[in-house]
């Protein structure tokens, strides 16, 4: 029986490895993770509001009725696309008969990856956890702080990249500081809380009609989100960002900054030797394949698929889902020795969804109809929840959101993991006039 | 107003400073984690059956409601008692008029500090997420050694400690391999798991009567436990436990140790100068003081309680809420300048349950009723939901376990953080003889 080895447990791998149930291969779906994630709620776990475990199934529950697929857990490190064969991080090697890569993206700096530290993105599960400690302990630090500069620094958010991760986590983060935690704390008053949302293009939403556009930053606005659009950061440090407006460089001092600013292919793309795209994508063929193989196929996030009209496919779940599809029935086909050219893949978008917060949304949707608030936010709900792996998971998240609706509490408000640096939270008051001035807090004229 | 301190947010703890609501005095809770831990359930998240946040609650949601209450996030590094002042771990102090010091155990290892690594321990969040990450590991990686031996080897656990934590964690490893996780691998099956439960003295769950040890013992048997007493841990490595068996000396190869046999006293009573016992326990007053302070109270795990019939109060929930609302009461009669003197604390016992898995459970309830098996299990469920602080966790750990008793499944089955090293799991077959002797497991006369 032919061996089909797909990397990747995400959207792309799954959907490809439940389509090859019922074909007569032999599958391996190898991850480095055990979990498969629903990428989409990964900001509700980084601002509190859901477990981990709601969002993110065991890849080997997913598939345990399908016999012939095997979950491997490990990290492929380099594809040998001729030798048919994955060299794995522990030495060991698979080989396959056919192939499907599918490892998406990874957080890019823009050559800066000095930032990563101070500013971090948000892809995995442990991406979320140390975010939530981040926002929750800003919190706690500010309560603590002596000095009302300190204080302010620590209520002070920035959230770079102004994409759909940017737009819900800045909506997150003020519903967190401006409902969820109001009676908790003493001294501080966490609506204090400013919320900056920093995008280099003159638009937030990029890939949403104009109207849109705007709506999303309307609706972030009453949310008490402070968007900032044609502000390119420059420099991210301990303190704060460095930011270049039309007006000119400036500084806003700020302890927690997110980065939700670019996403580069998996490096795993490289080893196969074929031609990328300035983001590390691979440019497949119509087929989705990898230049040159046949039987190794790219999708997903990692691969840069032209539509007709000259446009990528966007890289959402929906599209990786049917490239997943896609190439389970162009392996069948090859298996079967039926030509797979005659029908190239055809991305059908059904459309494009983001949240901004409680009952708020905008949603682009096919035959341009285009809706915002309420609505949208009740479409978002539905999809997502309908979406969701697993019928446990969409109990417990349905329940989640009922009870934050209704209580406007967040459950999911632990702070793990080894404690927060104290050092730079105990500045003395009575700062020299030179360091004030570097870190005052940005005011501009809108 | 008067000032009290309560360092310390578990049980003892948070029921003073809830006792204290309605008290003429200003309290500040003082604890290095921002979430008090529902711990009796803490082996449940070790185990994948509930998320950290089911059992856990930020502290300052807890006492939102009541404004005389600051809850700050800090570490206590010393007391001194005589001078009213508590030492922070950032450098500041905080004086106080009264306090409560309520900062619970620690493992302990006996002296064998190197140990840990090997086998921790169960009494954090972080704790219960790493031992959690150590069993669903355990199981990948015996689906992906090549050697029927390293195989054997993964699939092999020790608890060492036959107290409650011990009795639950080997009884809830049993359920996730014989259960949870049969369908999910293929080359394994992880019912060929070994569970073993080694206790140093003669008695499993030593403080609970004869004829319920015999019941525990027979329950984790029809489980799958092995229960081994009179074995006591002489060595742990990476590769297993040496046991030294009436017998003589053993060596058991396991790649997963978890540890339930002892705990210490937080280190922080010994900054108070005044005679603690050999596990570090305060040796307080019969009004709960430290010797020689008045207005100094140790509660809890940390104070080493004498009842009237010369027996210590256990180191239990219930005990340590008893002892925290004593506290809280003492210090309103001390601040209206009454003697406290007259009524000393006396330890209501309500019982004792420990559970073992599904409709598995001993009771030792006062009046000598002693019950086990289902009925025991159901006193469990009832008590256990009925005390977990927070509306929203009651209802979300119901479903968890209704979901869990229905399908066998557990829920949160996620591996976070670094990958575990994959270094030994590729032992290549054919191992020296030598070796191969030093790591046979476990086989003797029972």
């Amino acid at each position: 029986m032919k061996h089909v080895v797909i990397i990747g447990g995400g959207f792309g791998g799954l959907y490809c490895a439940r389509a090859l149930a019922d074909a007569p291969v032999r599958v391996t779906l190898l991850d480095r993770r055990n979990h498969h994630l629903f990428q989409p709620l990964l900001y509700q776990v980084a601002t509190a509001a859901l477990n981990p475990a709601d969002i993110a199934q065991p890849i080997r529950a997913i598939v345990r009725k399908q016999p012939n697929i095997e979950v491997l857990l490990a990290e492929a490190k380099s594809i040998d696309a001729a030798g048919r064969r994955v060299l794995l991080d522990d030495g060991n090697a698979l080989d396959f008969d056919y192939l499907v890569v599918a490892t998406g993206a990874t957080h890019s700096y823009f050559g800066h990856d000095e930032w990563e530290a101070m500013a971090p993105g948000l892809k995995t599960v442990e991406d979320a956890i140390e975010i939530r400690k981040r926002i929750l302990s800003a919190f706690e630090e500010a309560e603590s702080a002596r000095d009302a500069k300190v204080q302010r620094e620590w209520l002070t958010f920035v959230v770079v990249g102004g994409g759909p991760t940017g737009v819900e986590l800045a909506g997150a983060i003020s519903e967190v500081a401006f409902h969820a935690l109001t009676r908790d704390f003493r001294r501080i008053d966490p609506r204090q809380a400013r919320v900056l949302l920093l995008e280099g293009t003159p638009h937030l939403l990029g890939a949403y009609p104009d109207v849109l556009q705007q709506k999303a930053r309307k609706q972030l606005g009453q949310l008490g989100v402070q968007v900032h659009t044609e502000a390119r950061v420059t420099g991210i440090d301990d303190s704060g960002v460095t930011v270049h407006f039309k007006s000119g460089e400036e500084r806003i001092t700020a302890r927690t900054v997110l980065w939700a600013a670019g996403v580069a292919a998996s490096p795993l793309a490289r080893s196969l030797g074929v031609p990328l795209d300035r983001a590390g994508r691979v440019l497949v063929t119509p087929t989705l394949n990898a230049p040159g193989f046949e039987h190794v196929f790219v999708i997903g996030d990692l691969a840069a698929v032209k539509q007709e009209n000259g446009q990528l496919v966007p890289g959402v779940a929906p599209a990786a889902m049917q490239e997943g599809r896609y190439a389970a029935q162009a392996i069948v086909d090859l298996v079967h020795e039926k030509p797979i050219f005659a029908h190239p893949f055809s991305y059908l978008d059904k459309g494009s969804l983001a949240t901004i917060g409680r009952k708020k949304a905008v949603a682009d949707l096919p035959g341009h109809v285009r809706l915002s608030g309420l609505i949208a936010w009740l479409a978002w709900l539905f999809i997502h929840i309908f979406f969701l792996i697993g019928f446990r998971n969409r109990i417990l998240v349905i329940i989640e959101w009922a009870w934050q609706y209704l209580s406007f509490k967040r459950g999911s408000r632990l702070i793990t993991g080894p404690p927060v640096a104290h050092a730079e939270a105990h500045t003395e008051v009575g700062i020299p006039p030179a360091r004030a001035e570097q870190t005052s807090t940005i005011s501009r004229p809108n």
